[in-house]
Order: structure tokens, then sequence, then C-alpha cells
């Protein structure tokens, strides 16, 4: 949970909190994100050597007694503390005593977790090395590198740019295409009155301060928190001025812009870095900016996400449908977000792709109908039980965890690009994380050398967006459903008599006409009996102003009406996939050193993902191979498969460790053996070097057949003859 | 080439004339745009009653002597013409008499354009019907049209989406998996240094002036055009008057911003639309510019096309290709353009995808390794000289057009996803569009019934960006040529002596060093001589200061040198695709409506780029059809066939009906006798509404072949019995 993505959390929170009201959870994770300020942005990314090499620990299944009886006392704490929250909370204590237990709980939690760890089994993990393969043969770099590069922006070499379309062609074919998902491609720049409708033009903002003198930013509870801890560990710092900090360290999340303020000038905070003063804080909002149009009258953003350019288009979707629920939109695209710090490479950029897809659907009636299909399949899932109890994951199937179809798939996803299934896991929000929440809500998240990282965040963001926008736009985005049964509803309702209200009220008749539309049952009553009364009753109109409404205006008519349908704001649940994170975890997991051998580094991609599917390497630079190779080559553009010739010098071994590391899973030799008839060639296999002779014309079809997963690498080596050479004699 | 894309005209005008000296063409070009002014920027797209429906004339090919004889004189008048603008540039005769014969030459070509167009082949199109079905159906619609709606941005909907899907497949497929080319995936935020660079940020504007009272823009030169149009049809004008004004017209497109102010203030010209006054002229730049980071100091512009993240990639891209030239790098993605006045649909947006290709060659050595394989590909080309000669376009091969494998593939690219070659065209810039240029440059262009609109231009944008970026980074981005046969060189070079400029120079003495390092031989010779003469030299510095060089400071060093290879800046030839117009003439050719039906219209999309391949339809709701309705589902997810079950009501017909609608090439129907064992269904393709009876199992198979071209419907039909039922009778 390191790297929770902000965006997730954000709407996540958005949605089971209500428009932000209780935004605390969600602040309390972003100031997990350490902020570095800067005045330029400059900059350049990649390792250091002082991190250069990292273990990762990787949890075993516990099943040792003796790791166990280590472990017990420390589940113990959680789970006394666990229920010490459950506790205060079904007492209804005071907001403040639930937020200290919860930050002791955690605590607790941390504890536990590190200890788990110190217990596991770890892998080492070269992240310099692998950055510096990442950047030389340009799977990916900083964009321009050139000017100096900007942070938290990348740019997609040819390597890299292969991999995120086949992992994008796999999303699409596992979500869209069998799950017939609608798919879309919105708008990126996006008018201001949308994103006022979905509370990101107030609220997705952090507040900043900046040096008056250096113009340095710096997020200001970050700020706050580091000079108040500076303050607390002080040992000249009284007693009472310690609990003080403690205690706004604690309120730091809730408070409001001024509240912050004032804890500023209370305890003179300057930028740590120059000392000089700082100014007063400033919302920063995170969307970057523009105007569209030459009049500079209409103001637009960057979208921060792409859910946004479905809810808008939520009618023409339903009626794609024809009108039906449940059914889900997708779209795949760029959103943007103008962090204050980026870093981490690929996990925290300014720019980057998403996959989202929002689940219309009856907000009572939330069943999967492909939910059977997938029942028995195994992931590790960590449930909020757990997680309160001071227990681990576990691996579960589906059907007991009692979770919806989304969860099988992603993890089916997960495991054909390329993601070790050891290193991911399922992780349900806690209950203080999501206060009053309809459903289960599920990260998916990978473990890297950064921790674990979110992939991908399941939000439940219910009927807030489409009621915003309906709010905003006076369109009624809403489904029809089919009642059960017809229903008998008793009508109550004022009709106007439009003649006698245009007369009398002439520019204004239109408001009051919708004033008397919108009273309900009782209003009416009120109002008729008060028109009995006294002859007339006041209105209020929805520009504050009040008008009288005599008896000759109105008549209240009662009547039975018949109903077939009821009209609905359906609940939406969101997968949101970040691409780039997705992207990052494979090559981490993927990364290997040939037997140890830190200059023989390649990346074991599996072949469905794979930038290239193959190479293509004449033995030498005879000019016999060359119809031999050209051949080849069209016969395997014939059957889609991407390849690569490398016919410069330079010994086969050392070719094969060029396309291993940009992990090219096959590679074919053509050699003086292939000038014979029948002709033949090798066929190497990246991850084992295991080698076969195959007939040539037979060798794009099992190829693009291993490519696919229809073939595995053993069938293979079943059929074929194995070819013996030692490889690794001849490298470098 | 009504529509010709800004861009590509703007980026080849670039190239070929050199940073934008003389842009003239290029706003000749743009002034053919119309540009009705608003304030605001919501709007409504579509097609009104009045230009509903639209003839469209493609050309025969004019074999009938008749024709050939009404047409000969305006093709002589033409010619005559051409004749004369060719005469007097040889001749060197003033710009402003060149300039007044290309405006007779222009219209000479149009009279004799339109009058070959009266004499063609006319197909009737309804482009409010085609419209209304692109809505209906969500192939693509406004964007944030409950919000009003945003001119010039539109959003996919699922079937939009998958064509566009699609269609970028096939050009991934055909141009970077068979050419193996570089795919690169770049970051849309821009710094700004990066595109002072490549001459956006100073050049890439258009000159506006705003009503003073009502804010409504108008773009300057389309203003002063239209007003002195009105001045010279005005009767009392006299005629020095009229002179001057057609004067002005002529010279508009060169004139600078303080000339066009003049010609406003002489002419007294207003708001056309309020009669109120203008402000002065506003340079505004078509970029979309915003803040990068927190500080606000690091200003960034969405990128206006992909290819400037290929030019700062170069050298990564070079390393990739193992320093060898020629190769070419290739981006999709999106750019935008602050458009004054965006209109036409998909053909004048301000967020579009693209698909630019940029090939890197030696300036010496552009031909193409494959052209082999394409020489005897025939193909419309509407040649340069033809154009001036007054001739029509020509069916010709490629082997004789001498053209290079690019327009071959392209030409392959457009007919598989459906354009008419009858309505597509490659069109030769002509010598006024390019004065000075390396090599031949092809549009290709695609009739629609907006006209001729440019959907791929080719541009030859030589070593500008390239040697742009150089200059602004002082990175070198070159390659290295292999001489031939190695070379002696002498070398002729000045030797400093660092200590002693070090202590005469302090902090100059790297400007001092630079300037030495900078002189070429001649300049060593003076300086030599000087010293030699005066003992002391003048040394003009880069920041402008002179300093005096003396004997002691320097030594000339001659010897010979054997070099290997040579730095070459290479040539760069883009053909760049505009996604977005590709697919409206995608659209356009292939709306049909059934036996002239107007209710009955469909697409007749090819079935590789059909958004969906097929349909699965049980004949009614009968239970016993669910089982094989799922396991037929299955069996075509298993081999990849998208699909639509339709298990709505509505007769078997009208659910074709609306299949076709959605541009779906094959629809398979589950009815009474695929219950019985074999089990068969009715598989029905699209456009001949042939219906054949296959076995269920079978089906799959079938239509996967049917979708990738592997298959063709005429052997389908010839394998398997016909089923006939009269589809015609049940529809509607």
């Amino acid at each position: 949970m390191q790297f929770v993505s902000r965006n997730l959390q954000h709407l996540c929170k958005r949605a089971t909190r209500g428009l932000y009201k209780h935004n605390s959870i969600y602040k309390q994770l972003l100031r997990r994100f350490t902020v570095t300020a800067r005045l330029g942005d400059f900059s350049k990314w990649g390792t250091t050597k002082k991190n250069r090499k990292v273990k990762i620990q990787i949890k075993q299944d516990m099943s040792d007694p003796k790791i166990e009886d280590i472990l017990a006392p420390l589940r113990n704490n959680v789970k006394e503390q666990g229920d010490y929250v459950r506790k205060l909370k079904s007492d209804g204590a005071p907001e403040l005593d639930i937020k200290k237990a919860v930050v002791e709980l955690k605590l607790r939690k941390k504890l536990l977790e590190e200890k788990e760890l110190s217990l596991s089994e770890t892998i080492e993990f070269d992240r310099a090395r692998m950055d510096d393969l990442l950047k030389r043969r340009f799977f990916f770099d900083q964009s321009f590198a050139i000017y100096g590069g900007i942070s938290g922006q990348f740019d997609f070499g040819p390597m890299g740019c292969a991999l995120k379309t086949n992992v994008l062609n796999t999303w699409r074919s596992f979500f869209i295409l069998e799950e017939q998902m609608l798919e879309v491609d919105c708008s990126i720049l996006t008018p201001e009155p949308v994103l006022q409708a979905s509370g990101h033009v107030e609220r997705f903002a952090d507040l900043m301060v900046k040096d008056i003198k250096s113009g340095e930013c710096f997020r200001l509870d970050h700020l706050i928190k580091s000079h108040l801890e500076k303050v607390i560990s002080d040992k000249k710092t009284n007693e009472n001025v310690s609990a003080e900090c403690k205690d706004i360290i604690i309120k730091l999340d809730g408070m409001t812009k001024d509240e912050m303020a004032a804890v500023m000038s209370k305890f003179n905070i300057k930028s740590p870095i120059t000392g000089n003063d700082l100014t007063e804080p400033i919302e920063f909002n995170l969307m970057f900016g523009t105007q569209i149009g030459p009049s500079g009258l209409v103001k637009g953003f960057l979208r921060p996400e792409t859910a946004q350019g479905i809810f808008v288009n939520f009618k023409r979707l339903l009626a794609f449908n024809q009108d039906r629920l449940p059914f889900a939109a997708a779209q795949i695209g760029n959103a943007f977000r103008n962090e204050i710090s980026p870093r981490s490479g690929l996990l925290r950029v300014r720019e980057f792709t998403m996959a989202e897809i929002e689940h219309f659907c009856d907000p009572n009636d939330k069943n999967h109908p492909k939910f059977e299909n997938v029942k028995d399949l195994s992931v590790l899932l960590y449930s909020a039980c757990n997680q309160m109890d001071g227990k681990s994951a576990q691996h579960m199937t589906l059907g007991d965890a009692v979770l919806n179809k989304l969860i099988a798939n992603e993890t089916l996803g997960y495991f054909m690009v390329g993601i070790d299934p050891k290193r991911l896991r399922f992780r349900q929000h806690m209950g203080n994380e999501m206060a009053h929440y309809a459903c289960d809500c599920w990260d998916a998240e990978c473990l890297t050398s950064y921790g674990w990282i979110e992939c991908v965040g399941c939000a439940d963001r219910s009927a807030y967006d489409l009621t915003q926008h309906t709010k905003a736009t006076g369109v009624k985005l809403v489904a029809e459903k089919k009642l059960s049964a017809p229903k008998n509803l008793d009508v109550c309702e004022v009709v106007s008599n439009k003649v006698i209200i245009g007369k009398t009220f002439k520019k204004d008749s239109k408001l009051v006409q919708d004033a008397l539309a919108a009273l309900n049952e009782s209003n009416i009553n009120a109002l008729e009996t008060e028109i009995n009364e006294n002859g007339e009753t006041e209105l209020k109109l929805s520009n504050g102003t009040t008008v009288k409404i005599t008896k000759d205006l109105i008549e209240v008519k009662r009547y039975q009406k018949t109903v077939y349908v009821e009209e609905i704001i359906p609940s939406v649940i969101e997968p949101s996939f970040g691409i780039g994170r997705i992207m990052y975890a494979i090559f981490e997991h993927n990364f290997k050193a040939r037997g140890g051998d830190e200059k023989r580094t390649y990346f074991s991609l599996p072949p469905i993902v794979a930038p290239l599917k193959c190479s293509v390497l004449p033995l030498s630079g005879n000019s016999e191979f060359i119809p031999f190779v050209k051949h080849l080559s069209q016969n395997l553009t014939r059957v889609d498969v991407s390849h690569k010739i490398d016919d410069s010098s330079g010994s086969i071994g050392r070719r094969y460790a060029r396309t291993d590391e940009i992990a090219i899973p096959f590679g074919i030799t053509i050699d003086f053996d292939t000038l014979k008839t029948p002709h033949t060639a090798t066929l190497r296999e990246r991850d084992s070097m295991g080698q076969v002779r195959i007939n040539l014309d037979e060798i794009p079809n099992v190829v693009r057949g291993l490519s696919n997963g229809k073939l595995t690498w053993l069938e293979v080596e079943q059929k074929y003859p194995k070819f013996e050479q030692q490889e690794t004699t001849e490298v470098q």
C-alpha cells in the first residue's frame, strides 16, 4: 500500500464519503508521499548507487509452526487494537478518539508486517542494472532528455511501445471483447463545467506554500508535519507544546486552509531549505489548465481521469445497450496530473495511460452473470477482516470469497502478461478507508522494489457522478427498471393555470410553474389548506423571491396511476488500471540475470506480451543465407509473427544475448545445414536456452503457436529433435 | 485540395522553404477555410436541411472523344498559363508578377476542373442521413453534448472506437510490422524550448482581431480579404481604389502584422457582424498552452504534431538501430490545435489522432529497398506536371511514376480499410507549393462530399528539425556514414595554449577557445598571416566582444588525417496520416441505402475494419436456443471473433437491419433447425444479403477466415448450401 494511486483513492473516497465531505483518509494516504520540492522541473531519473540493490521479501505460506509462534503475540496486538477500533465505532465514540486508535492500529500492523517480512523468502533485485537495461535498449526513458528532461514524463521506445500495445491488446480482448463491454474514446480536453460538477475543480487540489525568494514549492501538510515532528523530538520542547503538536498532526488531515495557515504562523514555519519566509497557503489544483478556442473565455483542463468521458456519455451508451442494465463501458486513454513532485520512474508521473471500466448496474442487484465460471479460481486475498485481525493475506477461491468476476479476470490477465503470482495480491479496503460502503472494494497490488504498489484500484463510485452531472446539466442520467409487478401510485399534483400565471407573473411565470411542479405531496396539502383558509399562500421561487399564489392560479388533482417501470440512478463500480505501473511490475518481475552473471541480464516476458516474438539470425555474413532469411521473414509476416532480423556481425551467442535483452522469446538461426535439403533451422527458446531443429517451412506456424499460447515449448521439445550446442561457451 | 490539413502544409512548407521564410503558400492554403467567428465555443454539429443532399462527382476516364473535344480549349488555357508561369520563373521575374500569374493559373485550373466534374459520373450522397446514423448508433458524437458541446471535439462510441482500433491495427501491421519501423510513444505535454526550436512557438499562429465589445474573434487575413472584395464589388468605388484593393489581396499572404494593421486602419475595417471597433491584430498561437509543475515557471504546450517526439529521440533510435541509416520511426498518438473555428465534423478538429512516420535517410540515397515489390501497382496519380498542363489525374504504375514504396503501401492500406479506389488520388505538390524541393511530395486525397480532402500528407522535412534541435541543445543529432574508401584529409587547426589563455582571459577563456576552434581553414590562414605580420590579431567572441590574440596563445598545426566515416544530418521524409479524416472518408465511401430505401441505411465496412465481425441472433426468445447461443459465443471468442448477441425481440429482418446499421458484416441465426442434429445455423453476409447453412461447429473458423480476409464470401457460397429465405419481406 505504499504507492496508492491518488486518483483511485480520491475517487473511491469521493464516492463513498460523498462530495469529499470527510476526505481525511484520502489525505492521510496522500501524506505518505514525501514531497521534495523543486524550483524548476528539469531532472534526471534512474537509480543512484545508494539504492541500487534492493532486497524484496516475498511472504511464504506461514505453514511453519515456529514462524507462527514468533508472530502470534504481534498478531494478538493487532487484533486487540482492531477490536478496540470496532468497539469505539459501534459506541459512536468521538471522531478524534477513533482516529487516534486507528493510528495505533496501523502502527501495530506495520510492526507485524515488518516481522513477517523478516521471516520471508528474499529476492535480491538490482534496480540500477534493470534501469540501465531499460534505458540502454530504450524500453523507455525520460522525455525531452536532450533538453534536460522533464520529471514525471517518459517516452516509450520501440520495445516499450510494443509491450504497451500488447498489454493493451490483451486487456482489450480480456475485458472488452470477452465481456462485450462498450469501449469509448473520448476527448482529453475537458471544459471546466464538467470538472466542476465532478468536483475536480474545487477539490482535486493540494495545499502548497512557496519560498518567497526562491519560489520553491512545498506541500503544506507535509511541511507542517515534518516541522512539528522536529519540534516534538527537540528535547527543549515542553510537554504541553509537544502534546499540542501531536494533536495537530492527528488533526492535520481534516484541517482547512485557514487552520493550517494559523499553525504555520503560530510555529513560525519557514522554508526548511533556505530558512526564507513562505507565502500564504495556495490551493494547487493538480489539473493542467488551458483555454479552448480563440476567445480565451472557455476554460478547460486536461482530464485527470478517463472516467468522466464515460459518465457524460451515459445516455448514449444506455441507448446503445438498448436501454438495458447492467452494462459496462471501458476506455483506454491518457490522463494528466500536475504532480507536485513526480518520482519513482513510471510509478508517479504527470502523463499516463489508464484503462478504466465503469460497470453500471442496478444498486440492488450487483450479481455478475459469469461469476459461476470463475468461482473456483484461487487467488491471494488480503481481506479487511484479516488486516484488522493481524492475519496475513490468504489464498482462497473466489467462490469462497464471494467476490465478483472482475477480480478473477484481473488475476488471469495478470498471469498472462507476466506478473509473478507470488507478488500479486488483492487487498480489500479496510472499514476506515471506506466508511459507508455499499459493496466490497479490492485493489490489485504488485510487490516491487518500491513495496506493494497499487496497479488496479476498484472503487464503488455509487451514483455520485451521474447525480452530479444531472444536477449540473438538467439532463436526467437514469435508467428505467421494469417493476416486477405494475404498481398503482397515488398521484397528487398541482395543475397550474398557465394563462393566468403568465399574465400575473410575466417573465417570472416559468419560475412560478417550476416551483409549483417541485412541490411534494405534503407541500401541496399545506398549500391547499392555506389557500382554502386564507384565499392565498406564499411560494418561494428559485431566485429567492416570494410570490403570492391565489386559488384561481392552480388546481390540485389527486388520482391513481399505474406504472410499469421506475427510474433508477445506476450504481457504478470502477476498476481502474494504471498501465504504466503494470508495465513497471512486469519489467521488475521478469528481470533476470543469466546464471547470476550481471552482464547477461534479460527480460523473461511471456511471448504474448513480448515486444517482438522472434529473431532471425543468419550464422554469418555468407551471402547464401540471404534468400533463406528473406523467405523466412516473409512467411513470418504472413502469419503475423513480429520479428527482427539481426544480420549484424557478432557471434550467435552475442546476438542471442542482445535479443534476450529486448525480451525476444524465440530465435531462429539460419546456418550451413539450412542450405541442405530438407531445409531446416534452429529454434531457440529464451528462458531455457533449449534448441530444436525444425523444418524451415514449419517454423512460422510453430512460432505463431508458441507466441499466442496455443503451443508450449515443452510440446515443441517433445516433437522436434534437440539441437545440441553449448551456447554459453560462445557468449561475449 | 479544399481541406488541406494545416499541419501538413505547415510542416511541408517549413521544411521546403526553410524556417518559414516564405510562408505565403502555406497561408494561401489556409485562407481557403472560411472563418465564422464565435464568442463562446459551445455549438452543435451535424448537417442542416440546407446542405443535406450533396452530389459527388467522380471523374471518369475521359476516353470519350466528345468529352475531350469539350475540354480541349480549357486544357489549352491552363497549359498556356502554366507555360507562362514557368517562363516567368526561369526569367527570374519579380515575385509579384509570378504571384499574379499563379493566381490566374489557379483560376483557369478551377474552370477546367468544374467542367470536368460537370461531365462526370454522379453519386448522390445524403449527408444528413449519414450523420443521423452516425449519431443515432453512436459511432461518434460531439463531446460533452449534455453540457452544450464543444466544437472541434468528438467522442467515439463503441462502434467508432472499434473501427478506430481496427484502422490503427491495420496501419500498425502494414507499416510498423511489415517495414520493421521503430514505433515510439512520446509525451503529449511538451516544454516550451522544444517547440521554440521547432519554430512552433514563434510561427504556428494566425493573426486575429477581436470585436472590442462582444469579444468575437476574426481571422485577420480572411476579414481583410472579404472587406476588400466588398469594396471592389461596390459600384461607387473608383478604379484606383479598386486596383489598390486587388493588389493588397494578392500581397496579403506575405504581409506582416503591421502592414495588415495599416490596411485595417486605412479601410476603416469594423466587425462585419456588429459594426463595432476591432482590436489591434493579435498573434493567436494555435497551440494549447499550460504550466508544468507546481512553480508555474515551466511553460509547456500540448504537442501540435507527434513528430517532435521522434526527433528529440533521434539519438536513442539511431542507437537502437545499431547506428545504421536508413530507418523509419513511427508514432500513433493525439495532437492538439486550438483552431479558431473548427468545423466539418471530423475534418477540422481541436484534438485528433495522427499516425506519423519519419524516414531518416542519407540525403544522397533515398532509394527504398522494397521498391521492386510494388513497382507494377497501378494508382491514380495527379502529378504537378499534369496540374500545370491542365491534364487530369492519370492511372499509372508506380514503376512508371518512379515513386517510392510508401505510396504503394498507402494505396494497399486504403483499399483494405474501405476507401473507394475511384475516390482516392495522390496529388503531387506543384512547383509553387514547394520551391526548393529535394524530392517528390505526394498527398493522398479522398473525395468526399466536402470535396477532395487530404488524408495523408507527405512532407520532405529535409534536415530542418534535427538541425534546429541540435542548435538548441548542443547535442549533435547526426549519423555516421561509412565512406566508400578511406579519405585523407588535410587538417588545419589552431591548438590553443590553454594555460596562457586561461591566465589572460580568465572567465572568458572558454569563449576564446570556442571561437578559435570554430575557425575554418581560410580564417586560420588569415589569422596566421596577421599574427606573423603584426604580432597580434582580433578575434570576435560569441558574446559580441573582441579580444586580441597574440602569437604565444596559439599554434597552427597542419597535418593529414585518414577518416573512414563522415557525419551526416539525415534527411527526413514524413508521411503523416490523419486518422479522423481517414475514418470520415471510410464512413462516407461505405454509406449505403438498401435498394434506395432511405430507412434501410447501413455501412458496408470491410470485415477487417468492421467494429464487430458478426452477430448471433436466436430466432426467438425460445429457451431451447439459449445453450446454442452461449456455446457459439464461447467458440467465437476462442478464435478471437468479436461479436454481438442480439436476443432482443423484433423479427430477424429487423435485427439484421439493426446490425447492418453498425456495419456487422456477418450474421448467424440460431433457429429451430439448429436444434436438430447435425446442428446447423444460417450465416448471412451483409452486403449481398446472401445466406448459407453451415454446421454450427464450423462457423467460428469460417467467420474468422472471412474476417481476416483469408476466405471470400464467394468461396463460402460455393462450398455451403444456400439458405433461401426472402429477407426483404420480413424487414420492418
